[in-house]
C-alpha cells in the first residue's frame, strides 16, 4: 500500500494538509460490536489540539471529529469508519513569505525535491497537524484494547531540554500543560519554556509511552517483530529521531547478567527487555521512549536557499510550538496503541485455535 | 503480508531454523539486468559468518549460498530471486537441556505462548542465525544501489560495553573482527572480551550504520517515511532495543539553532536529520545508530521457569556470541540496502532504467 | 492491508453506506503535478448518479464529490487525495420493515452471520451506493492514463437480459441512458424495462470495457498479474458473477490454431488474449467483459427467515434499479483504470515523470 | 508486496523457473500445530505432475518436495514454511531455437518488452511448471481446512472443447487422467485428445471447483470480497481466461425471480450465489468455474516476430501438454484453498469476539 496506510488488519489511512479544507481518515478493520461515538474521541482530540497553554502555537483549533460511517446505534458495525476533522483557523498569509524558499530543517526541501513542488502553507501534508487524525484513531484502538482485555496504554513527558522528570506519579501527567509526571519539574517547565519564547528558540523532547496488562504472544516474527512495528510508527511521528524499547540504549553497557529479566512463578524480575522478548509481547509492560527534536519553525535567522537554489537568508514567522514534544503525548500513546491493536488482530487470525499448557506469569514480580 | 516478509517493492522473504536442515529467502522486485552470481553475495555473508575469530560463536557454518532463480546467463530476470543455505553445524544435543525451560532474554517464553509450543533447538526460528538470508539479500541489494546509483551502505562498530571508537578510520574496520574504525580502540577490545569470555557473560554494542549519495526524495509520507521504515528494519535485527537516525536522543537537548542543518549552495550545513527530513531523504548521508542488547545465553546460572511455570535455575550451555554487536554490522548495512531499495523503487519502479531493443508492435494490424 | 483499500502503488480506500451522513475515499499514490479539480470528477460520477432516467432506481442524489486534500492550485501534490460525497435523500423508514429479516441474495444475512448484526438500511456498506466513490477515484487515474499517456478506457453494455448488442458504435453509447452502442438494441431495451418494471422484476446485463493504447508492460507476474488484479477489481463489484478476459469462456471450445494471436511486425493479428500474455499487458487492447446478476430487491415475494431463524416471506419495498447493469459501465471502467494505474505505478514507480527545478544540493558542506 | 505473493495472513510466496535447479516457495502464517509432512503435500503433487497419462506432457519430473523449515516434531510451528521443489528433467536445446524469437500467444513477447530480455528456456518464470509449488502450498491450506473445520475442496473436468461432462460422479473424478467425472464422456475425452495429438494441436478446457462446508462469514468487502479474491487467484493460473461464481454468466439471462436463493431454517433453495453474497461467504458451496484457453505451443507453424521485430515463422517443438487444463484441477483447487484459507484467518482476526444469535442455515435444502 502506499505511504499514508499504517497496519495490516486494522489500518489507519489519513489524509490532510495544515491548511487545507479538512484532516480525514479511515480505520478499517475495527471489530464489530463496540460502543463508539465522537465523544469517545474528542478526549484525546483536546489533549492534542494546539492553543491550550501559552507554551503551545496559538492557532486556535476546535478539532471537532465528526464520524460518518462504520458506527451504526451506537456500536461499530465492522465496516470502515470515516472520520472527518474540518481546519477552522488557516491563516495561509502568515506563510506565503516562504513559497519561494526552503525553511531549514524542514520537509519543505525534501518534498520540493520529491514531488518537482510542494503546498507550502504551513508545510501541507509535513506538518504536525496531521496527527490529529492519528490520535483519533488512535482513541478507538485505546478503547477497544481497555475495554475488552483491560490492556491501557499512557504516556508522559520524561524530559524537556535539560530538565529531567525525576519520579513517576501517573496522577499528575493530566493536571499540568507538559503531561510531566514529576511535581517539582513542572516550575522548572514553566520557567525554561517562558525563557525559551522570549529567545525566539525551541527545544527537544523525551516522551515514554507505557502499555500495561498487555497478554504474551503479539508480534509477528522475524521481520514484523512487535517492536519492529512500535519503532516503525513511533520514528513515523513527526519530529521524531530516536526510538528505545526497553532498556534500550543502556543496553549498550548492560553486561548479560545486568539485561536479562530472570523468570519467576510471581512473575518476571525487571523489565529490560521492555515487555519484547524475539518481537513477541512477553506479558511485561511494554515501555517504550522517543526523543523528538526541537521545532525547526523559529523566531532566529538561518542560512538557506530559495527555489533557485540562491543562497538567502530567513526568519521564520508564523504561530509555532516552541517543543513539539509538549503535546506528542497522546499522539505516542494513539501511535502505540494502533500498533497493538493490529497485532491483536493478527495474532488472533493466524494462532485463535492455540492451546497454551505454560501458565503466564504476572508482569513483574512483587518488590 | 505475513511476517516474514518486507519491503513493499523490493520484497524479502524468509523461511529457516537454526537447526533446520536449510535456510531461504525470496527477493521479489529486482529489476532486471543486474549482474549477479552466488560470489557477489559471499563476501558480506563470510563478513557475518560465525567462527571466524575467538570472539565470536565456534559454530562452523560456511554459510554458502546457492541462487536457484532469477538469474539468467548472469542477469536478473526480473522475476523472483530463490536462495538456500544448507545448515551444516547443527548440534541439537546441545539444546535439549532447554526443551522443558525457558531461557531468560530468549524468545524461548514468548514464541511458547504464542505458538502453544516451539522449536527449541537453537531457538529455532528466533536464532541469529536466520539473518544470513537477510544478509544474502542486503548484497543483492547494496550492489544494484552502488552499481546503479553510485549509493554506498557502511557500518562500523561504534561502542561495544564502555569502550567507544574515538575516531572513524574507514579503512580500518575490515581489517579487524570487531569492525573497528578506531586503531586504539581495538586491543582494549581484545582484551575485554578476553576477560568476559572468562566470566561466562555477555556485553552489548552500538551499531552505526552510514548510506552516502542518496539522492533526495526516497520515503513516502506519512507512516512509511523513510526513517520510519529504516526503524521498522533496525529494530527487527535480533537483539537491537534502540534506534537513532542523526542527532537521536541527543536531540532532547538541542535547540532549534543548534538542530537544524543549514542549506548552503555548497550543500547542508551539519546533519543532525540524519538524511532524513519530513521523512523524505534529503541528499544528506542517510545516518543510523542502533543499540544491540548483551547475547542473553551467557554461563552464569539465572533463574527461570519451567513449561509447567515451576521455579527452576539454569545454565545455558552450548556456543553462543558473547557479544552479538561482533557479528551485526553486515546485518545492519544489509536492512538499511533493503529499505533504501524498497523505497528507490517505490519512487521510480521497479523497471524505470529498462531499455529494450525490440520494438513494440501495433496493438492490431490493419484489416 | 483491510478488505477496503484497492491497488498498491496507486491505493484507494473508501467508506461510507447507503443511508449514511456520507461517502468517502482517500486516493493514496495519486503522482504529482497531475492538473484535477473536482469537475474533472463529476462527469463520471453523472454517469453513476440515480434518478437520470425512468429505468433506475428513483433515489435522488446529486453526488457532489468535494476534494479536502492532495491538490494545491489546481495540480495534485503526490500526497494522499481525500475526497468526500454527503448522502442527500436518505428514507430510513423504507428500510425499517427489514430490520429484523434478511432479504434473499442480499447481503443481510452474510453480513449478519459475519459481524453478529448489521446496518440495515439500504444494505448499509453493501449498497451499491458505495461504488460512487470508485467511480470518483477512477476518474482520477482516467485522467492521468488519457492525459500522460493517452491510455483510454471505455465501456458499454454489450447486453441485458435476452438483449444483445448485435454492433458496437462508440459515438451512441453516451446518447442513452443505458450505454448500449447499438441504435437498433435501444428501442427494444426501453420497451423490455417498462415490461420489467411492470412485472415488479429484475434483470441480469452484461458490460464490455476495453483499454486502448496500453503499453507492454504493465503486470506482475506470477500472482499479481494483470489479468488476476482486473479480475479481482471487477469480481469485487456488486452483482458480478463472472469477468472474461479476451475470448474468456469460449477459449474453452477454441483450438491453439484458433485462439493464438499471431505477431506482425505489422501488429497482433486477433486479440483472443484480450491484450495480456502471462499476466503482462501486450500493447493489443485490454478487452474485459463481466456478467451482473438481476437484481436481488424485487417487488415479487419471496421466502426468507428472519434474526430468529424463523420462516417468513417477504417484499422488497423502497427505491431499486430494476437492473443494476445499467449503471455499471461506469463503475467497471472506474475499477480497470484503477488497476491500470496501480500496475503502471509498479511498473514505473510513483514519481518517474517529475521535473524539478531546483537543482540538488550536496550532501555537505566543504569545511 | 511484489507480484510473487498471494494473500495476507496465509501468504504464499514463489520462486522458480521452468529450466531453473529448483522450484520453492515459502508459505507465511499457517496456524501451529498442524501435523504436517511432506507426505501430505505429495499426493496433490503428483494429481498434477506431468508424464502420467499420454495425453499430457512427456516431460518427467518426480517433483519430490521438502519441507525445509517450520514444521517441528511432526507439527507446523506457526514460522515460515519453506519448500523446495528440484528440477530433474530439463532440456534446454529443445528450447535454443526460440533464444530470438516470439512464441505467439506465450508470454515471451510481453516478458521481453517489461524486463528487457527473458529467460526463454521453456518459458522460464512464465511456465506453467511454476505451479507446482503452488500445489504444495495449497495442500497445507487444504490439510488444515479440513482437519480444523470439515471444509473440503474438490475441482473436477467440467468441459474439454467440445465435450462436456453431463453427469457429476465424484467417486470418478480420480479414476481418469481427466478428472472427469462422467463415465460416458472418458472414452470421448481419450479419443479426441488422440486425434488432436495426432492433428499437432492443442484445446480449451473448463474446471469446477466446489468447497464445501465452509461456514459463514468470510470475505472482506468491499474490496476483498471473497469472490473478488477467488477470481484474482483463478485469473492468476496460466491459461486462465475467465472465472465463474455460482450462476456466472447465466445471471445475465436470469431473472430475480429466478436467480436469487430463497432461504428457509432447512437451507437456501438453490445456489446461484456459488455460495457468496456480498462478498461474504453465505454457508452455501462455493462453486467456481475457469476457462482454460488450449495450449499456445503447438507443432502447426504461425506467424511471429523475431527479438530484432522482423517478420518469421515458427513451429513450436519440444514436450508441451495439447490441453493444459487437463492437469489444472488440482492447481484450481490449491488457489481455492489458499484464498479460504487466508480469508479464515483475517475472519478470525478481526471477529474472534463476535457473537451471532442468528442460527446459520444449511447450505442447501433437502430436495
Amino acid at each position: 500500500m502506499s505511504g499514508n496506510s499504517i497496519g495490516k488488519l486494522f489500518t489507519v489511512t489519513s489524509f490532510g494538509e495544515s491548511h487545507g479544507p479538512a484532516l480525514g481518515c479511515i480505520v478499517d478493520g475495527c471489530p464489530p460490536g463496540l460502543e463508539l461515538s465522537a465523544a469517545d474521541l474528542q478526549g484525546d482530540l483536546d489533549r492534542r489540539k494546539p492553543g491550550t497553554s501559552r507554551f503551545t502555537t496559538q492557532r486556535r483549533e476546535a478539532d471537532e471529529v465528526r464520524i460518518l460511517s462504520g458506527v451504526f446505534e451506537g456500536k461499530t458495525t465492522g465496516t470502515s469508519i470515516g472520520m472527518l476533522i474540518e481546519n477552522t483557523d488557516q491563516r495561509s498569509k502568515d506563510y506565503s513569505g516562504i513559497a519561494n524558499t526552503f525553511r531549514p530543517a524542514h520537509a519543505d526541501y525534501s518534498y520540493n525535491q520529491k514531488y518537482g513542488f510542494r503546498d507550502y502553507r504551513g508545510g501541507g501534508r509535513s506538518s504536525a497537524r496531521e496527527t490529529a487524525m492519528r490520535v483519533a484513531a488512535g482513541a478507538i484502538a485505546k478503547k477497544y484494547l481497555l475495554s475488552r482485555y483491560g490492556i491501557e496504554v499512557r504516556g508522559y513527558l520524561a524530559q524537556l531540554g535539560p530538565i529531567r522528570a525525576q519520579t513517576l506519579d501517573w496522577s499528575l501527567v493530566e493536571t499540568n500543560p507538559f503531561f510531566c509526571p514529576d511535581a517539582d519539574a513542572i516550575p522548572k517547565l514553566e520557567k525554561y519554556m517562558t525563557a525559551l519564547n522570549k529567545e525566539g528558540n525551541s527545544i527537544g523532547a523525551r516522551i515514554n509511552v507505557v502499555a500495561s496488562n498487555v497478554m504474551p504472544g503479539l508480534g509477528e516474527p522475524i521481520f514484523d517483530r512487535l517492536d519492529a512495528d512500535i519503532a516503525h510508527a513511533m520514528m513515523g511521528i513527526n519530529a521524531v529521531k530516536g526510538v528505545e524499547v526497553g532498556a534500550g540504549f543502556d543496553s549498550i553497557e548492560q553486561k548479560g547478567t545486568e539485561h536479562r529479566d530472570l523468570l519467576t512463578p510471581e512473575g518476571f524480575v525487571g523489565n529490560n527487555a521492555g515487555g519484547v522478548l524475539g518481537g513477541i509481547s512477553s506479558g511485561q509492560d511494554i515501555t517504550v521512549s522517543i526523543a523528538l527534536k526541537p521545532t525547526s519553525s523559529i523566531r532566529q535567522p538561518g542560512a538557506t536557499i530559495d527555489t533557485q537554489g540562491q543562497a538567502m537568508e530567513m526568519v521564520t514567522h508564523g504561530r509555532h510550538d516552541p517543543c513539539v514534544g509538549i503535546r506528542a503525548t497522546p499522539i505516542a500513546e494513539a501511535m502505540l496503541a494502533i500498533v497493538l491493536m493490529d497485532h491483536l488482530l493478527r495474532h488472533r487470525g493466524q494462532n485463535a485455535d492455540v492451546v497454551c499448557d505454560t501458565p503466564a506469569i504476572p508482569a513483574a514480580r512483587p518488590e
